[in-house]
């Protein structure tokens, strides 16, 4: 269960909504500044919703951007240890701490690969996969065209920013399916 | 003069980029990141114009949320050293550090109502208005409607993000003018 009760929700100051939601899109705190004008939220559905829809109405650069914010899975900030919290449990519960030397080497260079054919990173729902799920996911993607990226990449973005909703509003099961 | 050259402005990782560029517009990364995408800028006014239209082409709560993410002026943020390094620079720049009690008082109270009226703080560039200048500033704007004031806090972005490239990027003394 959240943290963020629904009466909590639905009568926040910007300056604690932003506080709050504001990593939900990785480092992208303007998602949720925006969104706040469309309050008030009764539940984390609404307003994931309303955040999506924010996504959607960017220009495509917007999205991109979003895309580039992102950090390498398995990269030089992971190994840094400069993830976000957020980022850092995803990447924990793929089995992302357990890669082989041999993994991260395949997984780094089909990294740069799509990083160089379409100018941001592969993205994905590291919560709903694996790590052998990543590897062929990312292996598939890479010969994909960068408009099926980009469309790919934020409906993962999406569902990571479900996926964080849930650690911090409180839900019924209902509300808890994505 | 700035630290980056013309040559390396025009040749940059989105990585590099979004690292020297994320805070032009304050906590809003991803202006860096979308624009990355209409490289190669070749002086500062080039990327300067990719950020004002990438911002223009926002959805309107996009460009709220963009003053969301400013803090107060000599604020609660300010008090706890909490501010962004940019922002810290251009409050000393205005003299903001040697408000008088009573001068934060009248700014607090302006201020507070400003945000209770319009959902966003007042946003002035600190670099060309010194203490008395905010302060007969917020008397005056707090008066406007919103949409005047969301237009105006964001020509005072645009404004913050040329001074704040100024300081990054080398530039002749006729690419100093805004």
């Amino acid at each position: 269960m959240g943290v963020v009760t629904k009466e909590q929700l639905a009568g926040m100051s910007y300056e604690d909504f932003i506080q709050i939601f504001g990593n939900v899109i990785e480092h992208c705190a303007i998602c949720s500044a925006a969104v706040w004008a469309k309050r008030p939220f009764y539940n984390l559905k609404e307003l994931h919703s309303a955040i999506c829809t924010f996504v959607d109405e960017l220009p495509k650069i917007g999205r991109e951007g979003i895309l580039r914010l992102h950090p390498d899975l398995a990269g030089r900030i992971a190994e840094l240890g400069r993830l976000t919290s957020e980022s850092s449990k995803e990447q924990l519960s793929a089995g992302l701490n357990d890669i082989t030397v041999e993994e991260k080497s395949v997984l780094q260079a089909l990294n740069d690969r799509y990083k160089s054919k379409f100018g941001f990173p592969f993205v994905i729902c590291a919560r709903e996969n694996k790590k052998q799920a990543i590897l062929s996911g990312i292996a598939a993607r890479v010969e994909n065209d960068k408009d099926v990226e980009l469309a790919t990449g934020i409906a993962e973005v999406k569902k990571i920013a479900f996926y964080r909703l849930l650690d911090i509003v409180e839900h019924s099961d209902e509300e808890a399916k994505l």
